[in-house]
């Protein structure tokens, strides 16, 4: 998931100084709500040494009631400690009904420094994934609001800090010979860091990766997220609670109560200038598509199953992208999987269902034209499933494809990516050519009007479930052929890998 | 868990002419509101070859609308199946809204048959209890109700089931010598059967344990337990939701509709003429006291830790038996936990908070006098927590203990076990006795009274969590020696077993 950070995220002084201190105010005010609700909340911080979370506990703190919360510092084990199960010291921890915990490094810690340095054996820090989702599910079935961040900088990022604060007056002694050999060891931390997120971003306790270069981005990032998630908390509390919807009804979209302050997605990392002149493309588009067609024959051989996932906005050129990677294959290697709005036994069925039933034989290629990320797409914004259903959809279909991955499958996931501007060039287009009138339809009009809220689903689908057996590409698609040549060649080197 | 499954049970013709009819009627009634209600039932059989699944599954679809049900029946695989990812034969197969979908095997061959006849390596079964609680968990997040049966039934009886089954024109064509060596391996899938319960009997889909020795028992049991489960499902549906009570108010102890047909506890199974003469008494006290002490020392020199659990009616003499348990250690070496009602701090934390926080160092021994049980005993059943919450419980503590496990304790738990007739003996004499008479409350007598209520509760508490790793001893305590020679010698050996 760190992949599709994008650290490069930062807030100017003036727009920082607009939203921080009414956030600030805000979560004053929730967390004496909180407290009058009876609501622990957990509140996690974890992340790169030096990445700022001194910093955030200090600002989250400077304006709530001290009475009302405590914060954790979580180091080496004492001898006390050490000689208990290894949760012990973090149940004894747990914040009492109305309080706030705030952990600086947590029960995290065997997933991470311990396991990149050894500290415990492998088999032990396996199973913590187990006993850390058991224990913080416990606290939220006993009605525990957790947070859990995780601050992300880079590599270099992290040794300019480093730096600096060692060539200061007042910081050089928090650098010590430790951090360096953990600097050095950023690739292992980086992988477990991956692992763990992926393990444990759950349902009733989720991940939320800030980029963590600019520290006021930060510090908006954090309160604006633990404010919502004590929002979410205090509604669920007082509202009469949502039943479990097993076929919800069409209802009106549920809007966020405003659009968040920061705007900036993954998307927004993509060059949608690339292009590709016509000659350039014919020669790639054969020459990847005829690699294909020898891994085709290569997985079948193999029994390497595929799995391809084509989403992206409409009118990004998702039909004819998939006819291109197609164009070389053996037909009797592929599968093409239209997926439109469920009906009859598809939704009748839990929303997985139809997937499940369209997984290929080992061997074979699926490519899904749309997909059951539509949970967490349109589903979402047009209100068609429940909220609650929407954001444990995430957790569910990383479950889901790693049983996938489990079985062998290679997993690749495109986003065509187009601007909003060019979405209304090619809808025109459409509607002015008798050949393509039919593609376009009421919906994708509604379904424009709604771009922003679209924006907001894709950004949070991308960071939430690019895992690493199942990443996802953006796809720049603002030139038809460069994104048909970067799908074929996607794959192609997804396939080759695993057959490597 | 399956040690404690009482494999005498039976029903006598006349009782079960008097019950299964009107449960079939109910059930079928059910099946129709269900139906109606749009909640999709999956029912699960496992247990051993000729334990009587098949009989059941005949019973139970004999009187239910065969529109609503369909019976899988899963053998190996199929060479398409084979070529898909493990739960691809079972996501295919999962019931429509209002249907039910009855597995005659299941999802979990691959931690039965596939794992005992290594059919697939130890990695792939192993990580298939995750996957399996994960499938279940989106199916119950979906509105699927989850009920699975395991059907018992020991060695001898299953050879006498099998040597019939070949005597008979009708049935022998049944019986294959791959049966024979299932069968032979008896032990070793017993091992099997005993790791699948604990590690998937969640609380969106338990396991119910049915002695299988008698069918008309089995018919009975399963009946119940489904009318039973069906009923919660629609009252869930329908009632305005519960909402998640951090911190339940006491009210109305909450009573089931009705009493179970089937009366027989675990507890029934215990001989309480068991007793020790005086001098007896004073021998094998001072014996296994010496022994302790030894053992102490050697724990403490290991650094093992040990947590020993004591639970009992009132006035069952568990305080005399820790003393006597405790009488030949050393006091540095141990300290006795007394629980009590939460107040303060303990009532404003999650309930296990106070056990953990009592969790003794590795080396030393807690003795808890009452403990963590209580969520399942006196909150059940004085109605002091929501249904939710105590069913949850069972679950929560099987990890509990498993952490400790994982962390190296002995874990001890003894229930100490006394007759009705007994106890109101006792209470008379505290009474007459000044020096003791502090010890008879109010409380005393009203728990009395719901003595049936706690009967069950403490039949599903020591059913549902006696693990391989945490087991249940009942302590026949109608003799006081007895039962204090008793619970010296299980806390010995199990602590003697540890330093093996």
């Amino acid at each position: 998931m760190l992949e599709t950070v994008d650290l490069d995220l930062e807030l100017d002084r003036a727009a920082y100084d607009k939203v921080f201190r009414p956030l600030r105010d805000r979560l004053a005010l929730l967390q004496r709500e909180v407290f009058e609700a009876g609501i622990p909340v957990v509140v996690v911080f974890e992340g790169w040494d030096a990445a700022g979370k001194g910093d955030c506990i200090e600002k989250l703190v400077g304006r709530i009631d001290p009475r009302g919360y405590e914060v954790h510092v979580i180091g080496s084990p004492t001898e006390d400690e050490v000689l208990r199960p290894y949760l012990w010291r973090f149940w004894r921890r747990i914040p009492a009904r109305g309080d706030m915990g705030i952990f600086d490094h947590s029960w995290y810690r065997r997933v991470l420094s311990e396991r990149v340095e050894s500290d415990v054996p492998r088999r032990v820090w396996q199973r913590s994934f187990d006993e850390i989702s058991q224990f913080e599910r416990m606290l939220a079935d006993d009605g525990t609001l957790i947070v859990k961040f995780w601050l992300h900088i880079s590599r270099a990022e992290q040794r300019r800090r480093l730096e600096r604060m060692e060539q200061s007056d007042y910081e050089s002694f928090r650098v010590t010979a430790r951090d360096w050999k953990a600097h050095r060891k950023y690739r292992k931390y980086l992988e477990a860091a991956e692992e763990m997120l992926e393990r444990t971003s759950t349902p009733w306790a989720a991940w939320t990766v800030v980029a963590a270069t600019d520290r006021r981005y930060v510090r908006v990032k954090v309160f604006e997220t633990l404010a919502e998630a004590m929002q979410r908390a205090l509604d669920a509390r007082s509202a009469p609670a949502a039943r479990r919807e097993a076929s919800p009804k069409k209802g009106p979209p549920r809007r966020r109560a405003a659009a968040p302050a920061l705007a900036r997605t993954v998307l927004d990392e993509s060059d949608l200038s690339k292009k590709l002149a016509p000659r350039e493309y014919e020669q790639e588009l054969d020459r990847w598509q005829k690699r294909l067609r020898e891994l085709e024959f290569q997985c079948y051989e193999r029994r390497v199953p595929v799995i391809v996932v084509y989403e992206g906005w409409d009118a990004a050129g998702k039909g004819g992208n998939i006819r291109r990677v197609i164009g070389g294959m053996d037909p009797r290697g592929y599968s093409v999987i239209p997926i439109s709005a469920p009906k009859g036994a598809d939704a009748a069925h839990h929303y997985l269902w139809r997937f499940w039933n369209s997984i290929p034989k080992a061997g074979h290629i699926a490519i899904f034209d749309r997909s059951w990320y539509g949970r967490v797409l349109v589903e979402r914004v047009e209100g068609l499933c429940a909220e609650d259903a929407w954001r444990r959809a995430y957790h569910e279909i990383n479950e889901f494809e790693r049983s996938l991955h489990h079985a062998g499958a290679v997993l690749v996931k495109l986003w065509l990516h187009i601007s909003k501007a060019s979405q209304l060039r090619r809808f025109r287009e459409r509607e002015r050519t008798a050949s393509k009138r039919y593609k376009i339809t009421e919906d994708d009009w509604r379904n424009r009007a709604r771009w922003e809220d679209y924006r907001l689903a894709v950004h949070d689908m991308i960071t939430q479930t690019s895992t690493s057996y199942a990443p996802w590409t953006v796809v720049e698609a603002e030139d038809k052929n460069w994104a048909r040549v970067r799908g074929a060649r996607v794959l192609a080197e997804a396939m080759a890998e695993r057959l490597r």
